[in-house]
């Protein structure tokens, strides 16, 4: 996503007057032309031109989420919930259709970060209202990670938690969707996720990268 | 990403005529004045309106690579390289600085996929190319899969290679960069990758989502 043949319209434009950004730490380019392309509610697209110490020039297109709280350390986070059930492990799973790509996404269960919530809390309440599970055991709260470093600087949380699936609450558990969200919950058990998302129909349905990526680390642990 | 609220400048004018758009397989809305609101030379910004079948109405706005070759099975591949070296197995990780971002970022090896090429071939060649490591042994391709779904429809393959890590081709792995690239090339032990990315220093270094993920799968193989 680089460029050294730069235009007008959606690079740098060379007989403009180059206006310097401040290096940020660890970068080795010097930033110039930094600018908001497209501001929408809940995305806006940026361009900014870089200079290599060698004198190689060129341009970077990214997108911003314009609703990460100010406070938050994440834009969201995704759930690796583990439920024990009549002595097995499964994990909880999402499928959803996605309109960014035109299909149906086979996910973790997900969502954004409110205002004044912490990554934990954000785990705890989503779980509840994509699948209806309860959990009040978080196992771990990963590090702050990128979704797609190249793209955009949308970040998550994974947070692992434990849910008692022999609970009263986790019988027949009930979701708390949005009027607009259409969310359809399964467990599959831990050891045969990768074998699950290996067999999906294609044609039908696709796979979201964070939950294929925890698939294959299981799968690859110990061979 | 949705809103019920729209406006004109940023979402659907409820003065303008709806323009209908086929729905989709799986999709459960009703798609209209889908429009392409910014272009690039490497992105392009989306947004389109949706209808539930309750009649509750939004806005989703999206970003797309233009790059994709139209043949090409995924925009990109992230490689789980595999070292083995003197009876270890080791990972090749990649430190990068992200403009999206505005940070040095700890990475699977990754690259778009050219035109012409598989999956595989990217793998291969992106993994010379970014870390000089060669590898003749692909032990498995992964599914598609989306890397950001609810903003993007950003694509990868994951593909895992063996490396003869005792071979003289890899005693003294040179990369090959373009012009524009700065990538450091470090190997972690397998065992000890969760417990790496763990431990970084956060202000100074964020990690990738795919990578991290496959950590966790590693380490919640068996607990």
């Amino acid at each position: 996503m680089t460029s050294s043949a730069t235009s007008p319209t959606n690079g740098v434009d060379k007989n403009k007057n180059e206006e310097m950004v401040a290096t940020p730490a660890n970068c080795p380019y010097q930033l110039f032309n930094q600018e908001v392309v497209w501001n929408g509610k809940w995305i806006q697209t940026r361009q900014v031109g870089f200079k290599t110490h060698t004198g190689q020039v060129g341009v970077w297109q990214s997108v911003h989420r314009n609703t990460k709280p100010v406070e938050a350390s994440a834009d969201g986070v995704s759930i690796i919930a583990r439920v024990r059930k009549q002595g097995k492990l499964y994990i909880v799973l999402v499928k959803q259709y996605r309109i960014p790509c035109g299909k149906l996404c086979l996910e973790l269960p997900a969502g954004l970060i409110d205002a004044g919530e912490t990554a934990q809390q954000a785990a705890i309440r989503e779980l509840k209202e994509e699948t209806g599970y309860v959990s009040g055991k978080v196992v771990m709260e990963s590090k702050l990670c990128f979704l797609d470093p190249g793209l955009t600087d949308d970040s998550q949380c994974l947070v692992v938690v434990d849910v008692d699936g022999d609970a009263p609450e986790n019988q027949n558990p009930v979701q708390v969707l949005d009027s607009t969200e259409s969310i359809e919950v399964l467990l599959v058990e831990q050891s045969a996720l990768m074998a699950y998302v290996t067999n999906l129909d294609s044609s039908s349905i696709v796979v979201e990268s964070t939950l294929l990526a925890y698939a294959m680390g299981i799968q690859f642990a110990t061979i």
